[in-house]
């Protein structure tokens, strides 16, 4: 016999940057029993899954799949599929995030380099732009929604400028994609990395990417075939092969598609949990997604500001699914953030870097981005400034979110 | 609104060499809210999931964690987090997951030494040993459970050999880890890589690893942090880096061990879903579960041999929980395949390379191994080789099934 006792796991209410809590259906869908790999009702699953990848990304791209990970396999996957040593990679840094993509260029042997900007603001697109004809890298590797710093990079003028000079746009989207608009054709990104933890409200351990055929060509000249499951015309050698075998996109897209070529075994639950997730949110609608992630994100910045609380990301590049807060002189951030979980079964983040101990991060990301998860929130986070003897303005916060929510429903009553 | 409709996943007796049934606690447990990564309840399930580990491997081993993907990822993070370019590895050959393995070295830089030998075949242990010798490699890597021919290579010599050597011997022990004895500290290895969606019943997406203090010395020498959550101390900056972020397995440790360092978000129901399959298996018991395993083999063997059917792997070295038939002359296998699947809603496996077309392959692993299920592949497999015209003796393979249930019943009764 064995001492270990069922799964404790406390009912939390999840607002950080991510993971955050799953929907309930997708929790449901994990719970369906296994199908093979190669079982046609299986494979019908993966393709449907890639189609509603392709509407959540908004492209025609043929691929779009997931990689069979947590969100920065995907990264890694495409970073490592296009670099070839010494290949230059430009990554403008805003936030922690952009170090991680860096880390992974550079493991790749790539030649990297850098722009950085202070940890709250982004970039001037045409800054970017100045520095890719400046250094003429192969790819430019940036992040779209950055949680360390809750700011959003613009990429609508960077894409095309970017298209213009032959150089690929890869984008670190983990964060937005389906909180915010990734609009993959639109932008003319080349790769994208989304992430299923966040506003997808899937379990972490899948990482979906898209790319072009422009990404596809040159896979396709990296392309060698593993020698157990090889045919004719396959190549086993090449010149600059790429180094992971795991993250060779080349054999994914194999597997992914018509060939069905035997790679991994596909992760069969958290395709369920991915599928799932993704047929949540096309129900839901893109833009209605959107606008939901809007409004409760509005009236948790309105809490807060009534609470007397000051913002550190209340800018216009704000990311629409992270508010930062920051931490009222005197009061030990940590101290609230233990109070919040042990006492209210609440979880907000910190944050890393220059920002440790600066500010806290609420997430209203998915599932977690809802009514009363945002009023409980505010309500808990004032009884615990309280108890932590934070200057604040009482009887507050909760009031001024309910004024949110009661304008918007007056308007719509009004249409 | 969405066209795409509820999950259809028909319910499938899952006989091949995996993925196999998932075992109904694991489904349940995958359903399980989600709890934030760092949240003390779930560092604490992080916790129980090693100790777990540590007893399935039989090892003493501080790691034993595992890696968020599929299996073949902890093979590629043990090897790409050890070999350095121009390292010399030996990895003997003998079906499909040699070849992986190789192809994993490779694109790790390394210098590969081949043995080879039949498919169908082991190596000698004192030829492996012997070339072990000469090649001098710093790693063996070589596979448990062949599954593509359903043998397994002895290895509790070999480990003792290359230790006294001071060779490092990694084993790919996907398809064997509880199913049949992987002595990790008897047999002096150094890093082996378990799969879940065979014998633990787990679905596909974790590789469980364990390595030893060897392994962990050679790590240390290539650490280096990510500069967004380096602390002082930390190098950022290392001779031959590790040329994987998501695989470096220094990284990983820091994130399962006490300092938990930020890396990836840990894959929450995945992890719910390993750690009940590892207590279901520790509940059942090591060397109770191996004998079921050995039991349900035992019979199946019987009636197929009963129906006349000869195997393939009828061997001293005998993988136990994959037993693969000889396809009759003038039968396509294939098209047997399909209707066992169609008609009967049961899957057994084909095989690759040499084998392709040669032989069936049918997995008895993990919850898929029980009495039902062999009885009713064997009768299902009867009646499809029947509609075919295949030459077998017709009646015999359930009831030699039954017999070797009754005897082992009667044995049971008399004790």
């Amino acid at each position: 016999m064995t001492k270990y006792r069922e799964i404790q796991a406390p009912l939390r209410t999840i607002m950080t940057p991510g993971p955050v809590e799953a929907d309930p259906r997708v929790l449901r869908a994990m719970a369906t029993p296994i199908l093979g790999q190669f079982d046609p009702a299986f494979t019908h699953i993966m393709n449907e899954t890639m189609e509603m990848l392709r509407q959540t990304f908004q492209t025609e791209n043929q691929w779009a799949f997931p990689v069979d990970g947590t969100s920065r396999s995907g990264i890694e996957a495409v970073l490592c599929s296009l670099i070839e040593p010494g290949d230059k990679v430009l990554v403008p840094i805003f936030g922690r995030f952009g170090h991680l993509l860096t880390e992974i260029a550079e493991r790749s042997g790539a030649e990297v380099h850098l722009m950085e900007c202070a940890w709250g603001r982004v970039f001037d697109q045409q800054a970017v732009i100045e520095e890719v004809k400046r250094v003429r890298p192969k790819i430019l590797a940036i992040v779209h929604g950055e949680t360390s710093t809750g700011c959003m990079q613009p990429l609508d003028r960077i894409g095309p400028a970017c298209r213009e000079l032959g150089v690929l746009t890869v984008v670190d989207a983990v964060a937005s994609i389906g909180g915010a608009p990734v609009k993959v054709d639109e932008w003319q990104l080349d790769a994208v990395i989304g992430g299923t933890q966040k506003c997808i409200s899937v379990p972490s351990g899948m990482a979906p990417v898209t790319y072009n055929e422009r990404v596809e060509r040159i896979l396709a000249s990296r392309k060698k075939v593993e020698r157990g499951v090889a045919g004719d015309g396959d190549r086993s050698e090449v010149a600059r092969p790429i180094r992971s075998n795991y993250f060779d996109l080349s054999q994914l897209q194999d597997y992914w598609g018509p060939r069905r070529l035997n790679h991994h075994t596909e992760a069969t639950s958290m395709l369920y949990a991915l599928r799932e997730g993704l047929r949540v949110l096309l129900e839901e609608g893109l833009e209605e997604r959107f606008e939901r992630h809007r409004l409760h994100e509005q009236a948790l910045m309105a809490g807060l500001r009534g609470m007397g609380l000051e913002l550190f990301n209340d800018v216009p590049w704000k990311l629409p699914v992270v508010t930062c807060v920051k931490i009222p002189a005197g009061v030990d951030g940590e101290s609230v953030r233990s109070m919040l979980l042990d006492q209210f079964g609440i979880e907000i983040a910190s944050s890393f870097g220059p920002l440790h101990g600066r500010i806290w991060r609420i997430g209203t990301m998915g599932y977690s981005c809802r009514k009363e998860n945002v009023l409980f929130a505010l309500a808990a986070l004032e009884a615990v400034l309280i108890r932590h003897r934070a200057p604040i303005v009482i009887g507050r916060g909760v009031q001024e979110a309910l004024d949110v929510y009661e304008e918007v429903r007056l308007e719509t009553a009004s249409v």
